[in-house]
């Protein structure tokens, strides 16, 4: 057994990850502490210490593995998933980047990658996007369209929501998940009374296209779960078939037939 | 028959069930009449004495059910339930705990327990919460980890919405039961232009993920409802092949395996 | 032929419904135009008459139908429902029932009655209520559960929508519905900081049950529609195993069993 | 091969295709460039003659593939679909008809026609929609019936939006969508208390629909996905008793009848 094997052996078992799943909650509590200014008055060494420590457990836990395990490390996504998020962390977070100290939460993400159940519930959800590209891209090219006649329409009336193309595509992405769209066509009406025909159009439009995104997710969902027993009986008559024109022929049905 | 049987057989039997369901009804009304001032200046002293006779009912039949079926009587979720529910009736009420005076109207919801086409649907429903809790648990650790991203990008800012990590979680609940998510992020971007990024991000991957909460939910209910049919098919073909393969071996089908 | 029959079967040809389809689309015109005053000044005169005409024309309708039917006539759900619409448009609408007077409109829900389409969609409808009784009642039950609690809670903040039961009711089916919840949550907030317990805890628990709600809607319509195959596959598999055994016995398959 | 066949050859090759998405995605990002004031004030000329190049494209391309399919062309859905949308850039746009200007972004839905796995997502959205015109004409209806008795209770309580049958149209639409239909009833209510019937039930009875609306879009789109197996195992076994019948006959199971 080399060294290689034994570190492939140590960072795989059980007790490595459980490590590791207490570490990654331990430091999701601690980030979660800081967010208090009271808890970081009295406890702010005690908390980056923790923070600390847990990237430094990280590191080493990804280094071994990616000894361990070498190039066949990146081909597991997952694995470049801990990869980035932990990578992330090590960035110099000064200046301009200070944003990026916020991101050192997403590690806690990383429950993600070491849950088994979890890990399944997100590959389900990750396998059903390729489904979806065409029906995302037509929504896309919907919000574009939309955004483009909805400023050269509504822009002159000096609305805050429609004064460039980017505050119109937000304000139609908006008005798609139902939520205050009808304030916003109100305010455009006062001065432009048709400007309704828009967004009754847009909003027909945008919700049958978004329902049947919808439909296509469940429908793919269903697929892969359900038409297993129709395809298995649908294997059992076709057999069936076979023996019975065996046996019209005269010949004694085999028994590795009648079992495939 | 001894004293317990006999109890047992009254405390059971269909009389005593009716009964109780109408005790639950009368109960019900009182304590929503004693939520209108008009009525408890009028009738306040009958209210009191039926919510009190009411519970002295659930009491009395709650101890012979127990005298009844012992042990057992505890292995029966329902049975707890009711158990509960009485039993918090029974707490001293005074000071700090007035709360709890708000809670006898939960015995209302015993109404479920003995009424069976309420129970078959309330049973249906917790079977279906097991198959759910790791969606379950990636929506609370996405809740986290963007309360705790969105608390550190946007306390500054002074809102009140985001002033400590549990009002920053509140906030995200409202923004993925997608209420009012527009206004939160307007006032942000007077001070924070940028913080429409976090918002269209969270409402997606958040969006997202409870849509496929969903279909697992659709998925689950359709399986248990709709795979019998199938199920009975798939043995009926290949209790016929089995059949098959004893005729073409020369035997006489016995009708006991035709007939299984 | 009698009267009777004669004239049931003008009243039930293609050219009376016809002609019944379109006095309901011209009463239906005329009822709205009558909500426009300019329109009412220029030709009230007209619309009214049209109204009277349209009027008189299903009481006659009716009245011939109940002749050519007799008692036959009320077994029809359809034809107690033209009956009552029409019946509604004969009462007096002065004084306290000007009200009624504005229900002329429903004259034109004939139309569902009248156009086959429409009334299958509706049948569909009102066929699904029935295996909804139960999470319907429990979602009352929830409703009013759940309003004799936030009154209690609530009602000495002041709030308007916690001002009485009836009240209380009306908002928390508003926020079953979803529509300003966290304006309600937040206004109380400001009084009781714990408000949101409540909150959250509705919010989860009534739309955990409109979920099932829901899907058992969606389940109860795919079973009628998809598991009839599967019910004829069944049959004839059945069919099939019968055969083989009289096969077996020796017996010819008799014509009458092969083609059940 | 004719000049005909010739340019067919051209037109509908990959390459020609290739240039045109390209045209349309270029036409499309200077569409949008022309929204902001600074790249117009920089760039205006340039804007403009990708604006013109691109249709003068367009032009000759549908010119082209008219002439190479003659009378064909017509009978094809999407070639009209580009026909119209092209059509409309060549309108002239001064005075009241610059509304035509906004809609040359339009022909970015070209993209749509060109790119053959979105050109199947709207196909199937498209062919959704015939099976769900009685649904939408039911809430056609049931919209107008609501509108006429809505605006004759409301209309003289002032508010705005009931002052009209197009407003109060509108306003339905609105709450049919659920958005923000608390505040139109609350703010009614102050001078007519009783209104939350009216919302109660338009609600209930708009939803119910609704949701049957898209419980009949999913039915369709399970039902052409999922009966094919069923109607398989469904005929297989058929044919197998069929074979049966003609065994016990003394036949012996002809090859074709035992492949169908």
């Amino acid at each position: 057994m080399t060294v290689r094997e034994r570190v492939a052996e140590v960072v795989d078992g059980k007790r490595c990850q459980r490590l590791i799943i207490a570490v990654i909650v331990v430091n999701a509590v601690a980030l979660g502490c800081e967010t208090s200014p009271t808890l970081v008055a009295g406890f702010g060494g005690l908390l980056a210490a923790v923070d600390h420590i847990a990237l430094a457990v990280f590191v080493v836990e990804l280094a071994a593995r990616l000894f361990a395990h070498r190039a066949r490390f990146f081909r597991d996504p997952w694995n470049l998933f801990d990869f980035v998020v932990v990578g992330v962390s090590l960035l110099p977070a000064a200046g301009p980047l200070s944003v990026v100290r916020s991101l050192r939460i997403l590690r806690a993400l990383r429950l993600v990658s070491m849950v088994p159940s979890m890990r399944r519930v997100v590959s389900a959800l990750v396998r059903s996007v390729p489904g979806l590209l065409s029906l995302t891209g037509l929504l896309l090219l919907l919000l574009y369209v939309g955004a483009v006649i909805a400023h050269n329409l509504f822009a002159r009336a000096g609305d805050e929501r429609f004064a460039d193309l980017g505050a119109t595509i937000l304000t139609l992405f908006q008005i798609t998940t139902g939520d205050g769209w009808s304030d916003v066509m109100r305010d455009l009406m006062v001065q432009q009374p048709l400007a309704w025909i828009f967004f009754v159009c847009y909003l027909l439009v945008g919700t049958f296209t978004m329902l049947n995104l919808f439909i296509a997710v469940v429908c793919s969902a269903m697929e892969s779960d359900s038409d297993a027993p129709d395809q298995r009986v649908l294997k059992e008559v076709q057999a069936l078939r076979e023996e019975l024109r065996l046996l019209s022929a005269g010949a004694r049905i085999p028994e590795h037939v009648s079992r495939n």
